[in-house]
Parts: structure tokens; C-alpha cells; sequence
């Protein structure tokens, strides 16, 4: 069961200051633990970090198996949507203070990473979400996102109306600021400032969160991850979607956002004793008291 | 695949007024549609109604392919949590507002009820609540929810302080009024007034609401159904746990509740076109509109 | 005490459709009741009423002892912000349904208008924000607003952060979708989407609600009314500031927005027996039941 | 207008461990500081602490300018109830971490006392609420809140509801776990728990906040301080009501919780550069970071 990775693709923040020799001190203890080093594309580019080969993230996908991620959440999410075609492992490094799926720091990399290489680990593997926007028939946009697929009201409007569909049922109507459409891995991010339940990344399903909604009533809606959830735009100027953060389209009313659960799956590994709910109680300071 | 049903056990809310001419109706019907009818003992005893045979609801559970619940959902929570070892599929109708469970309205009981005992309806599993409540190392209570097992602090007490564990994992000690465990179907019940999400009965979980709690970062959190919950009682005097509202022991620190999934499954009936999200757009009153 | 009103201005939501007839029955009954009556300019230009005079807001305000509104809290809002510094007395007809300061229904609008014009109303006021936008020690915005001031982040930003101060003290930075400045008007509005509390219209007072915090142990703040309230704008692009809804200046890192009670308020009258707390009933859907 | 004080009522947490040392140091201090000390009467008792005169706190309120607590916030609700009546201001002096209201820590007691006996502090009021139990006519129950008072249903009943009137007129019915009435010092206790706003000292109103409402559009309300508020048991068993966390009587249906502005109001003196929305950020955790 137990196999020891040879060819590890290193990916770094590339526009955090301090990085190089950070990258090159991970560089070096992952050679002298005997496997072979490429740099993703762009951090090698940007820190100028010439003594490793360089590709791009497609190319780590095929040639490596394992990456090493030095940066935050946001860095890892990056990365990870690009590599989860390649089913990739990829283990977190944090430069700061721990993220909720970069959960080694920097200080204690090396202690971390050593039996994780020989093969003694824990792995996780997440959900992803792989959505469409369809105009008149067509599909004009597609995209992938570990945390969430959120659509939302343009700046000039006070609102946004949208219908939503699961499989062949009509879910409700929706008018608020957005809808958040969250996987476990995102419902610890936007979803749940925007007053959503953490789902535990076992929980096969999504989380609905509409954002500051008009009914009073309306509840975020945890829906299986098997059907396709479908989010037409009632009402509402400039409308926009985002994957993860990205705003990626301008939306006009009749367009229709496609949400499924994506074939691919992220592998993420982190050290032996690693607890998710250790994670979570660290993150949002629970016990940390307030009287 | 469709099969006619052929002996009903009939349960209505004994307490309601003028329920004997309704159940009288209903059991002349099905008698009608060429079922054999046999009320639950307890309704038969307070209605008066002797004209069919009365059973206490194990022996409905042996003796009958359908059960025909007339009241509202807490008629059917009692009824299902008795029926649910036998498996016996039950039809829920409504007398006043239609509920999350009891979905056929009085008024349209024979064009509903039809097709259903000629084998055309929807189907729907729900999954239960298990629990047993330990107390130096023996078990001193155990009962079954539909909806939700609840630990929760007594008056006299400003709170109560819960350890709450999953499989052999711990996840997070919660300080609050007390601690709502919610299957899917608890999820639209008590748990949504404590600031819960829905949960859609295909979704293989429980979410765990703290009630009022002292960490304001404290959120509800939807966890799998296949590992046991335990928790135990860590501060806070004349605490009690209650399944599905009944309250059941007085409990004392360092006792100890359990919960798991039970093997039993209650099966509910619906008739065909019954939509899971029109009862929560009517139940909750979404688009019923603010402004 | 009580005196007779002898102009009213007459306001319409001019893109309603069949506004015009609407208008024409109201203005013959106050002409009837022995006002002289002129339109708001806008109002007579789209529906192309000649019969009666027509005047500009300010000159309205200048002219006119009582507005008669017809549309809902929208319009309303729109030609309080303008009549306010006269002190016009208004009333509100609303077309559709009820709002929650457009109270006297179409249907019913001459038995409810005859005795407030003879001076039998209750009578009631409401605070007014007023602020203004600095940028490098300038002035470069001001307005006015009845609901409340909302800085938003832009689309493409995923957060906004802002310096909040209150006279001389540091409130605290929020991190957010943005920040609602609600009067107890507004209370019912956007903030109470975004989980503000309803705030009593005789409370001196604003309430300060964060749109989706990322600090989970963020809440709704209610600040008194007296001192002035600044806003730094201390991260995230394309940020906005608006007033009512008016989204009006794309502000800068380092832009202040300041906030402070209007020196004028709207004057609002209700046909006697008129209830606050019965429009938030019947706005909320109060008591509707949910099972 | 600055005046020194002459005459200190000392009031410990008595149950507390090695408070006894900890009361005779400052004590000592106090008379270096040429204050008179008397110790409140069941601090005196349980420590055992004789160099002192010891009174009842009803005698300190009658002889003491000043009154020294150490211990919580629960400790100087206990005592500021009781001395509310005679406006003795107070200190609180905590000895773990720093409350709401107690806000001189005791490491650094001495710096901080020496100026404010001197008479170089910030004073701060605080309003109280004040409320009795009517039962058929008679009034059978009185008592002072400095935080709340709160209305809960019976463990054994699954809600309550409660008919609240404020003035001369109907505000709404709530059916929830309880109704939560607080003053702003007690919007950041039991009411925040409960999904309550923070109500700045300043604001001259109550928070209601109904607990776990079952009409999920009801909110958190504001209302004015300057009418009595009554709250009518309509449905429950074994309803209580609680003043600051005091369980103090079993309701039956028909009793009525009538709570009003006491004339009283509690006297805060803290350090020169207090701040209260310091206090609000220490206390919540804001800034703390999530991500």
C-alpha cells in the first residue's frame, strides 16, 4: 500500500516576497530525500529559480506524482484546480498562519514531509465542481472550483432574481445579492460568512447559501451532489458568476448556469494524527472563549 | 413492481375533535377499495370507533401492508418511529395546513388515495435516529427520532458545556442552551428555528446545531450518518436529552448520549407528482414576498 | 391643533402602467375636498396630465403643505429625499401591495384621505442620513438617504475591508461583501436581508450591518445617532458607496465616507389607528404559521 | 467636578479560590490610598476577612462613595443590582480574563486604581430594567435585571408562546423557546448567543429576541425604553421567567411579565482612555483572523 513518491512538482506564491529561498530550501531537502524536482512554470519564472526543470501545470500533472504547494488556501486552490484532471497529490505548505487545506508550516516542513515521501500519510480526496453558462442554446462558458460557483448581482442593481432547478425539479425562486453554490471544501469559505452550515467533505452533497435574501424565510439548502443544479437569470443588470473567486462572465437575463459534480476528485495529503475537525476549531478560535 | 396493498392500519390524532366521522369516512373508503382496515388500538379506544378491528401498533407493524395516518406531522412522527422496524409505508393526510410529512389534504383524500393503493405513488425512505444515553457504564436509556435527538440545559442552569465526539474522532466542545442532532427530515423542524440549514433526505448525514451558543463563531455542521456521535455532558445541571421532543432522562456529568443511524428506515408514500421543494416553497412561504 | 391642508403636491411612479387614471381620480377627489393641487413635473410630463400645474420637487416643497404619494416605499423614498428639507408632510398610496411606509391601499383611498386632509392623522417622523465622500482632504461627494448608506465591494474584489470610526473612537475593520448605515427606516430594508434587527423608528439610532464578515463573531452594531460615523475605505477594489440603493462614486483605497444625522426628517402621515407594529406583522408574514 | 473618594466598598467573588489574599492586598491598598474599606458583608464571612468592618450591601449603597468588585462579570451584576438604588459607582477588578464590565485587570489594579480614586476616571451609565409577574390582578413576583429578563418554555414543553404588547399596543406573538428582553449591557450576553444586535450603552432601548422562533421571518427587534413592555403567557407548560440569568417563577397560562425602565441606573467607572468598542473587539475576537 505503502509506495514512496519519486518526482515532486513544487509550486510556489510566486508573488509573495521571500519566496526564492523558501522554494529553494524545499528544493533541496526534496532531492536529498531522493525524488526528483520540477518547478510549476510561472514560480520559476517570476522567482528566477533556474537550477530545476520548469513546466507548465499540465505538464507536472502528467510527469509528476506529487506536488508541494507553498503558499495559502488560495495558492493551493489555484494549483488544484489545474491539477485534478491528473489526480495529483498534493500536500500544503504554509507560510503563515495555517489554512483549512494548507495545514503543514514552514517552520516544521521538513519533520512533516519526511515519512509523508516514504508513504506514511492521511489522504482526503474533495469534491469539485464543474459548471456551464448556456445563452440561446449555446454554451458560452465553461469552468472548475474546489470551493464555489457564485452568482451575483451586478454593482447598479439591488438585487438579483434566480430560479433554480435540480435534475428535473424546480427548487424555488431566489432574489438576494447571490446565490452560493458550495462544495464541502467551500463551505468553510464564502459560504460560510454568507450564514451557510459547514459540511464535513465526507457529506455528498452541496450547499445552496442565497446572500442577504429578500424572504426572510429562505434557508441555505444542503442538495445532493449527483444532479445537475441549474440557476437561470430571472432579473437583475449585470449579473456576474464566479468559480472560486474568479468573476468569469457577464450574465443577461435567460442565461443559465449548469453546476455538476466534476469527475475529477482533489487528493490532498497531510501528515499522520491530521484531524479536519482539529482544523476547524483552530480556524474559527471555537473554545477560544468569550466570557 | 406496482402491487395493490390489501390490509391498512388506520391512526388518526385521537386528541383531535371531530376526528371520528373523518377516520369513519376514510376507513369506509378503503374498506371500499377492497382493503381489509384495522385502526391502531389507542385510536380506536378514544374514538370509539368499533366497527373494525384494533391493534397496538407492533401487531399493525406485522399484520398490515400500508398505514393510513390522519393528523398532522407530530401524529406521524409517533407513528413512524413504532412502525419503522416493520417497515410498513404510511400515507399521511392532513385535516388543517398540509405539513412536511402528512401531505394529503382531507378534502382530496379518495382522488389521492386511489391510484396509491392501486400501487401508483412516489416513494421516500427517511432515515432514523438511534440513541442510548450511558451513564458509568451502563446503558440506562435508549429511543428512536425521526426528526432529532436534543441535549439541552436545564432552567436552573445559564448553560450547558457538550464534548462531542465522531467515530473516534473529536470534533469541538460546544457551550450553549443545548445541542440539536437533526436527520434530513428534523432539518426543516426545530433544528431550522435554531438557525440550521435544510438537509434534502437524500443527503446521508446529520446536522448538529448548537442552540443559543457562547462562540459566536460556532456554526451549525452537517456530518456523515455512517459513524456514531457521542456526547457527553461536561458542565450544566438537570440536563436532558429528548428524541423527537419527548424529554426522556434527567442527566448528570459525564453522561454520556449516542447516536447512530438505525437499520430502519421509515417509508413514506406520496402521491404521484409530489415534489419534495414545492412542500418547503409552501411550507416556508419562499417568494410569498416582502417588498 | 388640528388644521386643514390647502395644496397638496400630487407624485406619481411614472413608469407604473395606468398611472395616469390612477392619478386623475385622486387629484379630482383632493380638488373636491377643497385643495388646490400640483403635480411633480416628472410625474405630469410621462403621463402627459395638463389639467393641473406641475412643479419641480423644490418648488413643491416650497409651495405645497402636503404630498400625496402613488406607488410604493420606492417612490416614496425618492420624493422624501427631495421634499424633506421643506418638511412637506406625505402620504403614501400604494397601488399594489402594502408597503412598509405606503400604507393607505388604491381601493380605499378616499375614506382614508377625507379625514387626514381635515387634519385627523397620526403623525409621525423619520431620521434622514446624510454623508458625503473625501478623497486627499476634498470633498467629492455628498447625498442624502432615508433607509441607509451601503459600501460595497466591487465584483471582481472578493472582499472589502473598512476602517470604521465613530466621533473620535476606532469601531473596529470589517472585513466583507460590504457595510450597510441603516436608519430605523431602513432597518426593514437591505439590512434586515443581510441579518440586521428591526429598529423601532423612535430609536436614536443607526444600525452598522456587516454583508457576509469574515470575522464569524461579527454582528449587527447599534450606534446612537449623534456623533458622525466614518468609513475608510483600507482594501479591495472598485469599492462603491451608495445611498437608497443609488450606487454613486467608485471610491478609492484612503476614501472616507462620512455619515451623520440630517438636521431635517421626513414627516410622515397615517390615517388614525395606524400601527407600526401591525405593517411589520403583515410585511413578515408574522404569525403566517409554519406548522 | 473631580473629587476624590473616601470611602471604598470592597466586594469579592467569595466562592472563588485565593481570593482571599488577593481582597487584602487591594484592601491594603485602598488605605494607603486613604480610603476608608468595608468589606460586603458574605465577602467578609466566607473569606473570613476581619480587619475590616463588614456591611450588608444595602448598608455600603448608604455609607460608601465607591465601590471596588473583584471577580466577573457575573460578580458585578450580582452586587451592581444591589447598589443600583444608592448610585454608589464601581470598579471591577477581574482576576482571569477581562469582562464585559470588569475591566481593570488585577495585575495592573494599583496603576489603574491610583488615578481613579483621585477622581480622574470614565464614568458611564448604565440602564436597568425592572419587572414584576402579574397573576390574576395580583403582582406576585418583582425583581431588577442590569442584562435581561427572559421568558422560556419548560423542559418538558416543546415552545412557548408569549403575546407582547408594548404602550398601549400590540407588538406581535412569538412562538419560540423563550423571548429575550436586554438592556445594551446585556446585548452582548445571553441575547448575542441568541442571534441578538450589539446595543451601544448610548441607545435608549431593549433588544427582543425571541430564541429558536418557529416563524423564521421573526427578528430581533429595538424598541424604545420609555414604554412598558408586557409579555403575556398564551401556550407552554412550565414556563419561567429570569431576571440576569435568575430563574425566579413557574408561569402559568394568563400571567403577565410586565418590564419597564427602572429610575435606577448602574454607575461604570473605568480607567481614563477606556474604550467600549475596545472592549467589543478583546471580547469578540474581531480581527482575529479566519483567512
Amino acid at each position: 500500500m505503502v509506495s514512496r513518491f519519486r518526482h515532486a512538482a513544487l509550486v510556489g506564491k510566486y508573488q509573495a516576497r521571500g519566496i526564492r529561498p523558501v522554494l529553494e530550501e524545499i528544493a533541496h531537502f526534496l532531492v536529498r530525500q531522493g525524488l526528483e524536482v520540477t518547478l510549476e512554470l510561472q514560480t520559476a519564472q517570476s522567482t528566477g529559480l533556474a537550477d530545476y526543470g520548469a513546466m507548465a501545470p499540465d505538464d507536472l500533472g502528467r510527469h509528476c506524482d506529487l506536488a508541494v504547494v507553498v503558499g495559502g488556501d488560495g495558492t493551493m486552490l489555484g494549483i488544484a484546480r489545474q491539477l485534478a484532471r491528473h489526480g495529483t497529490p498534493m500536500i500544503g505548505i504554509n507560510q503563515g498562519r495555517l489554512g483549512f487545506i494548507t495545514d503543514v508550516s514552514i517552520g516544521q516542513f521538513a519533520q512533516a514531509l519526511a515519512p509523508m515521501i516514504a508513504g506514511d500519510y492521511e489522504e482526503e480526496r474533495r469534491t469539485m465542481l464543474t459548471g456551464w453558462v448556456w445563452r440561446d442554446g449555446e454554451r458560452i462558458f465553461e469552468g472548475f472550483a474546489l470551493n464555489d460557483v457564485v452568482v451575483s448581482r451586478g454593482a447598479a442593481s439591488s438585487m438579483i432574481e434566480l430560479k433554480v432547478d435540480i435534475g428535473a425539479e424546480f427548487v424555488a425562486n431566489f432574489r438576494a445579492d447571490g446565490l452560493i453554490i458550495a462544495s464541502p471544501t467551500g463551505s468553510t469559505a464564502y459560504a460560510l460568512s454568507a450564514g451557510g452550515p459547514i459540511l464535513h467533505p465526507g457529506i455528498a452533497g452541496w450547499v445552496v447559501v442565497p446572500i442577504a435574501p429578500h424572504d426572510l424565510s429562505n434557508r441555505p439548502i444542503v442538495l445532493p451532489d449527483h444532479d445537475e443544479i441549474a440557476i437561470e437569470i430571472v432579473a437583475g443588470r449585470d449579473a456576474s458568476v464566479s468559480f472560486d473567486m474568479h468573476a468569469l462572465a457577464s450574465l443577461l437575463h435567460g442565461d443559465r448556469v449548469g453546476i455538476r459534480r466534476s469527475r475529477d476528485q482533489v487528493r490532498f495529503l497531510h501528515p499522520r494524527g491530521w484531524s479536519y475537525y482539529a482544523t476547524l476549531r483552530r480556524k474559527l478560535h471555537w473554545n477560544a472563549g468569550v466570557a
